[in-house]
Formats: structure tokens, sequence, C-alpha cells
């Protein structure tokens, strides 16, 4: 659970990572809308994730991702729900350095370790890693999670809608939502 | 009609652009795709665009534009065609200024002139200006053109699928695609 403060604390890091690391121009307006996500974990240090979404119409979404030094997003898929596909989704790396673990050949030697105690929920071990300037598209129903590197990371995402709240985790624990504490 | 020469003087300028006014990482083999387009009138300096496809499959599409000093685009749509809905866009700007003329009230004092002798095919005159930061959503169907400030500018496009050979323009004189001078 985060505070209103260490949410507000939050929003200033990912501001200074999105305006200074990868150069980008956000509104006043926009760095107040940046989501803290801890996925209800909280431990927001190794699993969790700042969120800004540029748009999310019923058709596409666009929103920059924010990650702190060796920060986690959990694995989880999108869901093809009845005759609706799930979500797909492109990453596209502007500053500092993510792996990304999809189903495929187990890498190795993974560059990447999961957040510790919640081992036994990362099962894809396909490993790519994204530098600036180099991107993935991940298909619907497919299994993946992410870890950036050193530096924390800026990474773009172009999809079709989001629903996070049809996302689904292999982490039993997760909830997508961050629970803010009462005051 | 362009040479291979201007094209690929173009390909650098729009580099440029992107690289040291929006501080993007745009890949090597990136930049040799971008596409220089001149709508088939063979006047680049004042219709056309500079644009780089990061992805287009099925469902999705982004890229970014790069425009010369009052560059235009001109008035197109992107049509609904049987039940498939037509390209629904939004653009980012993110370096420079942009004014983007879509359906709906005239403004009074335009901040923009179409290109010398095609103004009959420039109809919508609602403005809206763009400047690092802001955005906004075109819906299928509407009417829209835009033309860069006095400095160009680099605009992301988050979009449904392109399918450029759909669009349909004002002037009848446009065909999408540049033609390239044989050596």
């Amino acid at each position: 659970m985060l505070t209103q403060d260490e949410i507000k604390r939050r929003q200033e890091w990912a501001y200074d990572l999105f305006t200074k690391k990868a150069a980008l121009v956000i509104t006043p307006q926009e760095k107040e809308k940046i989501e803290i996500a801890d996925f209800g974990l909280s431990q927001f240090d190794q699993t969790g994730l700042g969120v800004l979404v540029y748009v999310n119409t019923e058709r596409c979404c666009a929103k920059e991702l924010a990650m702190w030094p060796r920060q986690t997003c959990p694995e989880h898929l999108h869901p093809t729900i009845g005759n609706i596909p799930g979500k797909e989704e492109t990453f596209r790396c502007r500053a500092g350095k993510v792996w990304l673990y999809v189903s495929g050949d187990r890498v190795k030697n993974p560059n990447c370790r999961p957040p510790a105690g919640r081992e036994k929920t990362y099962t894809v071990w396909h490993e790519i890693e994204l530098n600036p300037g180099q991107q993935y598209t991940i298909h619907p129903d497919t299994p993946h999670w992410f870890q950036s590197g050193d530096e924390g990371a800026v990474i773009s995402e172009f999809s079709t809608r989001s629903t996070d709240e049809q996302d689904r985790f292999t982490d039993a624990d997760i909830a997508r939502f961050t629970r803010i504490a009462s005051a």
C-alpha cells in the first residue's frame, strides 16, 4: 500500500526519468496523472511501474512506462475473450535498458532474476534485450514479464485498447490496481 | 518526382530533426526506412512529410512524422469502408509546433495558408494548435490537414492500422506514393 505522499514522490521520479533520461515533453497535468502501479504487492521498488497513458480509445492505446533500476513488471498475459482478441502491444525502449521474457526457448544465463520470494510465479524465459531504439511486439495470449537494467528504463508502449482489469497474472497474489492508504 | 539523392538528403534531414530536436533514438536501419512523401505533387518543401513507421499490424500502428518548416500534409480523410471503420489517429507534438485543421467552426484568422495554387483543395478550417506535449485525436471520416511552424515539427502518431492506399485526398492531383526518378 502506498501513501499519497509516496505516490507524489514517485510521480516526480517518473517525470524526471521521462523528461531528463528520454527528453520527452510531458505537461504538468500529465505529470499528476502518472499511475504508480505496485500490483498490490506493496514492494514497489521490486515489482512496479510508472505509467503515463497518452490515449486509450476503444481501438488503440499509447503509453510511456517508467521503470526504476531493476524493477520488474510481473508475468502476465492479455487473454482473448470469446471472439475479442486480447491486447497486442509493442514495446520500444527509449532510454536505459530492458529485458523482456516471453514464452519460447529458455535462455541459458538470464540477465534478470525475479523479485525474491516470487520466483515460482515466473515461468517464461525466452529473453529479448531492448536498448534505446529497439522494440518488440507481443501478441495476445503470450505470457511475458520484463525487468529494467541498472539505470532504469523508459519504454513507449503502442497497443490495441488497454483493459488492465482483464490481464491474467501468473502470481495469484497480484491485483493490477494499487491500493492507496487513507490519510 | 524525387531523385534517390534527394531522398537520401531528406532522410538525413528528418533523422536530424528526430534525433536532435526531439532527442529520439533511431537506429541506422530505421534511418534508411524513413519515407519521404511528396504526395505526387513534386513540391516537397511545400507539400510533404518524412515518415518513420515503427509498427503497423492488422490492429495498430505507431509512427514519427518529420515536418520541414511550414510544410503541409494535405487535406484528406480515412474512410470507413463497408463495416470496417476508417483509421483513427492521435497526433502528439514532440518538438516544434503544428497547426491541425479539421471540420468544425472556421477559425477567424488562421495561422496557416495552404500551399500556393492549391487553396481550393483546403476546405476545413477549425484550427487546433499543438505545441510539444499536446495532442489531438482524429476520428475516422474526418477531413483534416496540418502544417508545421517556422521551425518544423516532430509528431508522434498513434493509430489503428495504416492503410495509406485508402486515404481520400481533397486534391484530385494527389497520389499518396512518391514517384522516384529513375537514375
